[in-house]
């Protein structure tokens, strides 16, 4: 049996600016070597001076690096943390109309400093998240995740790791704590009552005393692997206005050397499986491919595709029957 | 205080094609009324028979409505639920090496048949949930959603309710479905040995008997308001391969009779925050637009982004120094 407690007590009062955030948690909750200790990234804001007398828009333009995707009044923004979120996190609520709170300025080193501090009040060595509520690309509603983190083991790595049938679980990386951050959102709720929250069952999470692992900055995806940079809409006018057929899409599908690319490109574009007849693939040992040789039931209702798809790889096609024959354009 | 406790035991043997799910459950939990039941969709569609001697790549095209985004051997796809999953959720770990297991065919109604069953069985009036594991657009690591529900209020919608500042939270819902998924998956783990989880504390959520709620699909954002329906790289060649100046584009900004939808366009197009001088945006009273003027500092810098604009809401501009004037075209 494996067990977890979350516990969100009530009686935190209003939070000002330089509260000793630490004082207040230890004033409505036990701490224990093992527990994590979670804290809406709103109260440490408010205790940091983030809380503005300023125009929402002008704090999420401020907040911006760039934007992902708008729709009507919603705009999805990169902030400068690199996380992905509407309104770049500033909120307008619980706070005192018309003014706003932006994120923490380094969320990860507000948890640095909030573990730091409840191990010289209590001795106790917690991990300590700092949580913030965000929407997600393909379902409703919204969920707590962690926006700053300090001693926690961010990412459970099951890499390496084999099931009960031997199976490697190569790609399993539980990202616990955004799922820690969301099961403290369940004791919390949303009415700013019960800023602090207690998980206590997941010690093996927690890290060596001096050891404040990656933070929440581990979690983050490496732009270079980040498939949903862009909304569809805005990655189509960005390209358009960027002239993609000369760069974008080309670099987009990496090197036009690898019949994997192409095939890939292609299963894209005519949103099916494409088959690339393995002798269809010629490379001269090592070097570039020198024809790829792709079955298509009927390449005519694919002109346009197959276009787009030469121009990007600067590639020439020709098509004899089933049979599609991609060269490279000879200099 | 509010608490909350997930319980996740162990000693829960293979489940084989129509295990009674409800009595293994109960073998190994106790369950009371206001408690959530949470099952892994891996044993539900093992009991439903789901478990496959297939190629994974085949089940994968089986499950998948079309392809979102692609890159090397990662593919991630709407499936037949209309889930957003890496692989279409079709699972190769904790089962025997070279079987498969595909989602359930309906994992609503398995929840709903699961709930029936537990009342059935010992009276108690849970709310039930089938999680899987998925990835998400801009963060690393997978965390459990619910892709199964009954009897749970799935969405915890907030738009009315008020802070304690008399802010109105009007666009907070969180996905309380999705955050017990996760806390479960934080007691349950990924070894497969605890199929099984109780989430005890949200009484509020479960809903009264008879009464089994929107269910997971509740919380499947609706295409037309999916921003990110296709990857970035994917949405251009869609877009290329569609000849997206005549259509797609137009279409993705909405009506071209408003001049929010241009500043949106542009805003999007040069990366930048667009003020259109509200002198500028003339209408005839309710009428169409016969006239925006946008100020940019150098309006030659985007020659290309204001022509495929242009193009795509068919309307035609003139620079006079930092003033572009742009008006539909005259049919």
């Amino acid at each position: 049996m494996s067990s977890l407690e979350v516990h969100a007590p009530d009686g935190v009062g209003e939070v000002h600016v330089d509260a000793d955030l630490v004082a207040l948690a230890l004033s409505v909750l036990d701490l224990r070597d093992g527990d994590v200790l979670l804290v809406t990234s709103k109260v440490v804001a408010k205790a940091e001076g983030r809380q503005r007398e300023q125009a929402r828009d002008d704090a999420v333009a401020e907040e911006t690096v760039r934007v992902v995707a708008r729709r009507g009044p919603t705009r999805i923004v990169r902030t400068r943390h690199g996380l992905t979120l509407a309104a770049a996190g500033v909120d307008a609520s619980n706070v005192t109309a018309g003014s706003v709170v932006l994120l923490p300025l380094d969320p990860d080193a507000s948890a640095r400093r909030l573990r730091e501090g409840v191990r010289a009040a209590c001795g106790a060595n917690v991990a300590v998240v700092v949580t913030d509520t965000a929407g997600r690309a393909w379902r409703d509603g919204q969920t707590d995740i962690a926006v700053g983190a300090a001693g926690l083991r961010v990412l459970d790595d099951h890499a390496g790791r084999v099931d009960s049938y031997g199976n490697e679980l190569a790609v399993t990386a539980p990202a616990v704590a955004d799922e820690i951050a969301g099961a403290a959102e369940l004791a919390q709720g949303k009415l700013g009552a019960r800023p602090f929250a207690r998980l206590r069952g997941r010690a093996d999470l927690v890290l060596a005393v001096g050891d404040d692992g990656p933070g929440a900055a581990g979690v983050l995806r490496a732009p270079a692997r980040d498939m949903f940079g862009f909304g569809a809409r805005e990655a189509v006018v960005a390209a358009l206005a960027a002239g993609v057929e000369e760069s974008e899409l080309r670099d987009g599908f990496g090197a036009p050397s690898s019949p994997a690319d192409l095939a890939d490109a292609l299963a894209t574009v005519l949103a099916a499986p494409v088959l690339i007849d393995a002798e269809g693939a010629r490379e001269l040992d090592g070097a570039p491919v020198v024809q790829v040789v792709v079955h298509l039931d009927d390449p005519a209702l694919h002109v346009t595709a197959l276009d787009a798809l030469a121009r990007a790889f600067r590639w020439t096609w020709h098509a004899s029957g089933a049979e599609v024959r991609f060269s490279p354009d000879v200099p």
